[in-house]
């Protein structure tokens, strides 16, 4: 069985994504298409609009045959420890020929080649990296400055390094580089609708911010039905009936506010991405916030993005504390690879990677006991309070009950 | 001017305490009435039904003068080391003749001469109290068990000590001998309903215990009016209609269960009034429970009572631990003292005592920054995260902004 690899978060799955899934399986002629997705928070430092399972489902009904959950400390980082995070799962499974992934650019070639340099650390670039940062920029935005002037004063032309797309796919050729992996990276083109499209482009493509922004601010799920394949509509439909979603920062915010309320400064400086006092510029935000997106916009600046605050955040939800991530040593490979689901190839495939694997392939909450994953429990706890109280007291220990889904 | 102190929680003022407080005025021939209160925790580990700016004008309105808070380290303690906050107060503040409680026994002479043989921290006693809290007794059993065998072997009768007022009542002596106050206790018999009566026992009385239920299980404001005074009766409906009441601990399960999710056993242990393995108990007992009060019947047992679990369950949400309860070096004196309200005898009372004081006299949360206030601000936070989500947001910085109420 050919299998080739896949790193979404379906938030939700739209047709752009069932495209993705289409042509990842065609470009590479794959049997199999494994995704690993991140569980209920996500890069942008966001809970995902409905949960894990919801969206595990989504994609197995629109050609992804198994679904690997990325744990929660991988899912909430930049971009260099996303992709790392997300080929070390892949690795760590095995049997993967390729992993297919969407840019702006659609070429392969140059971020393979840049990837190769820059997997040396380069001190040229460093240095610029390090500069740019210094300044307070954006790590994207610093990264694709480095890049490009190291690569001007060796005469070098620029590369479409700004882009979002293209700086994660860049990512994961630096990740697999740097594992030695075999597996190839192939890159296809991304059509239509931009990552940050906030309006509908097309008659039946929309970026997921798109869509999230109809159901959101208008609250009609329906204006949404256009835009996603029928089956993510009705996981849709069925999740907002239970009153599981839609799920947003606004509804986490009552813990947020509580930690402001009873942590020192010190203790919020000790969290993962509370760097350079930011401690101090978010309990004075937070003071005469009425909402969470009044508390980030007084603390936002030009080097605390939007992103940025909004991972630290998640991360103060979740405790991750720098000592502790520390200690999780997250460089050293994944220790776990958690199912979400499975068609039944999908099940084929894991069956014959079974004994292969030199890590847990772990089906149930109960088989596992290790720090990383302690996180991905955490992460599904906390996210299960922002529903109505009611649901919440229900759903607060599902990752107990809850088995892969099958489809 | 004459004062008499009183401590008080008024969850909610009734008509039982309108009785005290003129009774109070009448035995002691006060011209000022000073109440120091609990805030928006009380001592049986729970959030009170109504805020304390909304208690401390029911107060105000029913005679009392002058409202302290009784800093919320003190307020969810048991009867000892709240007793000895509320007299520190009383102390600090000056100018007080007299303290007047209620008491099952209606007597003085037992208590004062039971807190004078007591102050000296005799080792009879001493000896047989931590025995019977090592068998698992709950404080106020072994403590009245302690007392009366000592007692008994030393040829001495029993003593009512077995009541939950006389006991209080005790420890107000007991602190105000330790700190050589001139202040003079004074008891008057608890007349009508009992302090847990569940139903009230008479037309125009009721405990709190049966006005709580009344409101809380019926969910009928309006029963409870016959028992209160009008004026209470008022302040309730005003609070209920702007959805700040009837505040109870399941609105702030959600923050419970948030801390149990990302806190490691050992991070619980260090919180006041987690002892021996309690955490593991706690972290079990929550795994399933779709409700506090489930969750608490799962945890309760004969050692671990139902007062002592909320009390341990409310320091974890104002995160007070162990380490930071020691720095506060809570018998050294109260350091400052919070004016929740007065009337205009009560200001003028104050204006005399102020040139006087030797700790500040606090009305506005801004004028003082101090480790043992800033639980009192945590208190009315989380206190404040158990309204609805738009009522949460503009109340949760309220102390701020929050005069002293002036009736």
């Amino acid at each position: 069985m050919r299998a080739v690899g896949i790193v979404v978060e379906y938030n939700p799955m739209h047709n752009g994504h069932a495209y993705h899934v289409a042509r990842s399986r065609d470009v590479t002629g794959a049997d199999v298409v494994v995704a690993v997705m991140s569980g209920n928070f996500l890069q942008r430092g966001e809970p995902a609009l409905v949960n894990k399972w919801a969206r595990a489902e989504m994609a197995l009904r629109q050609g992804v045959d198994v679904v690997l959950e990325l744990p929660a400390v991988y899912a909430t980082q930049n971009a260099e420890l996303f992709a790392w995070g997300a080929m070390a799962c892949l690795e760590a499974l095995g049997g993967i020929d390729t992993v297919c992934f969407g840019s702006e650019s659609g070429a392969i070639d140059w971020m393979l080649e840049l990837a190769e340099r820059l997997a040396e650390e380069p001190e040229g670039f460093r240095a610029r990296l390090r500069e740019a940062l210094a300044q307070g920029m954006s790590f994207p935005k610093a990264f694709g400055q480095a890049v490009n002037t190291w690569r001007a004063a060796q005469g070098l032309p620029p590369l479409p390094v700004d882009q979002p797309n293209n700086i994660l796919g860049l990512h994961y050729c630096l990740a697999l580089r740097r594992m030695n992996s075999a597996i190839r990276p192939v890159t296809i083109r991304r059509e239509k609708a931009g990552y940050h499209d906030a309006a509908p482009t097309d008659k039946r493509i929309a970026s997921a911010t798109a869509i999230r922004r109809l159901w959101l601010e208008a609250g009609r799920l329906d204006a949404v039905r256009p835009y996603v394949p029928e089956t993510t509509y009705a996981i849709l439909r069925r999740e907002e009936e239970a009153a599981r979603a839609p799920m947003h920062w606004e509804r986490l915010y009552p813990l947020l506010l509580h930690q402001f309320a009873v942590l020192e400064a010190d203790e919020i400086a000790a969290i993962v991405d509370v760097d350079e006092g930011l401690e101090h510029r978010l309990l004075r935000a937070v003071r005469t916030a009425p909402s969470f997106e009044a508390f980030l916009r007084a603390a936002k600046t030009k080097r605390y993005t939007w992103t940025r605050l909004q991972r630290a955040l998640v991360h103060l939800l979740l405790r991750l504390t720098k000592d502790r991530f520390r200690a999780l040593d997250v460089r050293a490979g994944v220790p776990y690879l958690r199912v979400l689901g499975f068609t039944a190839r999908g099940r084929e495939f894991l069956r014959r990677r079974k004994k292969h694997l030199a890590v847990p392939l772990v089906t149930r909450a109960s088989q596992l006991d290790h720090p990383l994953f302690a996180f991905d429990l955490r992460a599904a706890r906390v996210y299960a309070l922002g529903y109505p109280p009611e649901v919440a007291a229900a759903e607060w220990n599902r990752e107990f009950r809850q088995p892969p889904v099958q489809v």
